[in-house]
């Protein structure tokens, strides 16, 4: 059976207070099972998940990491306001944020919203998703899975690709240890990031710049079980071990 | 417009001399302008890149390396044999290939194969994705996009997901630069990687273990312009970099 990806068209341009779910739910009609992805930068406007770059006071570190990567200063304080773990400072800054994500400026953005403000990731991408998931089942009585998804560079290749942040009604990754391949042998690779998977390709239909599709759906996509634990810590990660020393 | 994602159902197990391309034409009637996603393993079994792990003599520096992560010493030196540069050996080792890909234990498998083999990444997969590109359009009259893929684990988060190795009809990289935003401002985030976002999807639809579904098709896909400079010299990446001084 093939698997349906359907961009979210005809969305407005959000703004604080609006409610992106209802507004998916008047553009397309959702079914069961569908996976619906959702970038995060809308969410955020959605939520006042932004700041007045003016009304940003700037710390003595700000002030020296902006030197150093020739940011403006107020812009580097607001990402290190959502650092949990400062990873890298030059020739970017790349943070671990609570939730467990890392990103480069910890994800904070000032493109696609109005001049003056910077967007910030949702803080708790988690409870964010299961609420876009509950508001839909409110609304149109579908039990749909959700992806808050953000977009981001990588290690060893050039270019973004979207990323999950948050994720509701599906496991983050598909377990597959004890499983055995085609000559029946068990496997060594074993887990599959799905939800990463599904982000990646929204990203492509979302597309950067003006495109303007903020969400997008998967529809037919079958289950998997496997757990939630995507985000490596920083104990466990020995790409940002080896970042941290350099 | 809805992009459709079609798994290849009912390939064979293939050994060496097969024709994917043949198979893959039988199986699905392609179209112009798809993209074809195609599991590395399988199109490195047809063309024999494979060796039989008894043949290999390990050397010294196999059996240091292989002392350490506990491998098989044949096993490592057939990685060590894929390596352009070695960039880490232990927990585990990471190679840079020589087509500028990075990859835990340089791609080198022995899963989905029989006992006593291993698999190699196919040495140019560039070459190869052309080549199925042109036995296609030979079979078929159509011209269809093609993108070898592997499935790879990543920094700062856990799981794999599947990344492209080659590609052809199509660059990598959708290059943004100089686009605006919806506010009309320059957008700073500019490449997204995009047949890596087509390689991560289509490994949710090829699974691991023994579903046994090495090739996917995703139709409507639109087109994009962009550059095929996909992975970093070990100069750029600063991952790398800090990796080696680890």
């Amino acid at each position: 059976m093939s698997i349906e990806v359907l961009p979210v068209s005809g969305l407005p341009i959000f703004h604080e207070g609006d409610s992106i779910s209802k507004e998916i739910c008047d553009k397309i009609e959702l079914k069961d099972g569908d996976i619906l992805c959702i970038a995060s930068s809308v969410y955020s406007k959605t939520k006042g998940f932004t700041r007045v770059i003016d009304s940003i006071t700037p710390t003595e570190k700000a002030k020296e990491i902006a030197g150093q990567c020739k940011e403006d200063t107020r812009f580097i304080q607001a990402v290190l306001d959502e650092t949990e773990d400062l990873i890298l400072e030059y020739p970017f800054v790349l943070s671990k944020l609570k939730c467990g994500h890392v990103g480069v400026r910890a994800g904070v953005d000032n493109s696609n919203i109005e001049r003056g403000f910077i967007i910030r990731l949702p803080p708790e991408p988690m409870i964010s998703a299961e609420e876009i998931r509950c508001e839909i089942k409110e609304i149109t009585g579908k039990d749909v899975r959700v992806i808050i998804t953000d977009t981001c560079g990588r290690a060893f290749r050039r270019g973004q690709t979207g990323v999950a942040l948050g994720w509701a009604g599906m496991p983050a990754i598909r377990d597959f240890r004890g499983d055995t391949d085609l000559f029946g042998r068990v496997l060594e690779i074993t887990e599959e990031a799905v939800v990463d998977e599904f982000a990646a390709f929204s990203n492509f239909i979302m597309g950067e710049s003006n495109n303007g599709v903020p969400a997008v759906v998967f529809r037919n996509a079958p289950k998997w079980e496997g757990h939630d634990s995507l985000f490596f810590t920083s104990d466990e990660d020995i790409t940002i071990k080896a970042l941290k020393k350099k």
